[in-house]
């Protein structure tokens, strides 16, 4: 099975880690090398990676800290140094679910094995869960997506092709960073799949037309309830696949702490990130713009959620 | 009372048309001229001017045409030619429906008072609509708005001032022409309105938290049965709205001959203007894009339709 570089988007490889950079996609297949964990942390906080990308990072991190610390006995008071500022990078990730599980690994020593044993784990469990996924796909699907979904949607495409199923995607710009366009659409096309883009505003037009069977979206955080955070713009399309008897299908990742989607601090991104693309200003000078980075989609709107199937 | 640029984006003086080059705004307020009406034609086609711009170019060139040719009393022929070069720029639009009234006036001679007799009355009624408007608009209103409504909403907003209410709005960015952010933001905040830029993701997010009192979009057709047709995004905000029990108001054109939105050709446009933006290219190579320039809102989810008082 082929898999996208945004499946597995982060390699440590010496005392370097080496950050696939989303920024550059599509015109350039890059990676950020950072050699501290600021550095790589600064790579969370200007979105070099994203979503499961930024996961994977958390995790690298701590094992090139351990890397570069040879007192690996005593490396507790730093591990909490650096957990504080992963966890201080982006508000409405669940990183303290993760630094926190590091955290506890370190207390009980060999961290190394356990990060790397889980990272194992994680790789296995999303390929699972991409084959679980492409089950329930079927012969000629016509499949929206929104934002990116970090190299799953490409592998659960692989699936379905090696299955002897013809799918197409349609994929939402996804603005104001155009994930959907800059990485999913390029990831699609790139495994040789048929893939139309659109805007963000033209789900219900094409919902009516009959041109789509089912959504699938990931989520950035998953609330106890079934709630979901995940990229601005999901709530909306789940609200018009309701309307349209489309099911909505999330891939999320393990729950975290919030009890509902009221519990999830929504992070509201700098306006410039809207205005301005590429350093090209795309609105008056002088107006404000707002940009929720998330939204909460109610479980009610999902009809399935697919977990990684991770022992807590 | 102040007019904003795009209340009137059209002049026709000596023989020159000066056509308000909207895809400028906001960077630069410029006029193309035009000294033929196959050069305006070219204007509509490019969409320098568009909606209410676009009808109002319309009379203009059979204006120009009168002024360039002596000859008035044999005009027929020429003015059939220029209508059928008109009503092949873009075939959403009811061009025809605006020609055939040209042409029914220069059958009964006088035609030049008859335009302009009738672009006055359209003013006029225009300036009447936005006082209607500004009736239902309460104090504290926060107005959502998707494109751009030709300098209607500005001088609904001017009225409000007058009255003493206080209202602010957010505007869609809509995508992927941005007349929301480049036009609407930008004339609001001429104005010295309170504007908020959104993208189009985000109107469920928004509408969610409590944000947001009423929709007021225009319509570039409007159906025998109040559907309408209007910039391709319409249609889900007007679904949200629905759900959060919003009310949804539409300045519409004068119905045009079709019976429901079902009998609407919806122009597909080049999917060049999707994925690329000012020569950057957004979307990988390779990849195609969907780009249906309006969508049909259907006459059920408007609350109420803010019709122009024109006898026909």
């Amino acid at each position: 099975m082929k898999f996208s570089p945004l499946f597995w988007p982060i390699q440590l490889k010496g005392n370097t880690l080496f950050i696939l950079d989303e920024t550059l996609l599509p015109q350039k297949l890059a990676y950020v090398k950072a050699k501290t964990y600021q550095e790589a942390a600064k790579a969370i906080k200007d979105m070099k990676t994203r979503a499961f990308g930024q996961v994977l990072l958390v995790f690298c991190i701590f094992l090139l800290v351990l890397k570069q610390n040879k007192d690996k006995k005593n490396i507790q008071p730093l591990f909490e140094k650096v957990a504080r500022v992963i966890n201080a990078t982006r508000p409405t990730l669940p990183f303290k679910f993760l630094t926190d599980m590091v955290l506890g690994w370190a207390k009980t020593g060999d961290v190394e094995r356990k990060i790397n044993g889980f990272l194992e784990v994680l790789k296995e469990k999303r390929i699972q869960r991409a084959q679980e996924v492409a089950e329930i796909i079927q012969d000629k699907d016509i499949i929206l997506t929104h934002c990116n979904v970090s190299g799953e949607l490409a592998l659960i495409a692989e699936f379905c092709r090696s299955q002897g199923k013809h799918i197409e995607f349609f994929v939402t710009e996804t603005r104001p960073y155009l994930q959907g366009s800059r990485l999913t659409a390029w990831e699609l096309n790139l495994a040789g799949f048929p893939v139309t883009i659109m805007t963000d505003g033209m789900v219900a037009s094409i919902m009516s037309q009959g041109k789509i069977t089912k959504v699938i979206v990931g989520a950035d955080q998953l609330a106890q309830n079934g709630d979901i955070a995940n990229k601005i713009g999901t709530y909306q399309i789940a609200l018009v696949a309701q309307h349209f008897k489309i099911p909505f299908y999330v891939l999320c990742p393990p729950a975290s702490s919030a009890k509902t989607g009221k519990d999830i601090k929504v992070e509201i991104r700098p306006d410039k990130e809207l205005l301005e693309y590429q350093g090209i200003r795309l609105a008056p000078y002088g107006v404000k713009g707002f940009y929720p980075a998330f939204d909460i989609t109610p479980s009610n709107l999902i009809t399935q959620h697919f977990h990684l199937r991770i022992a807590r």
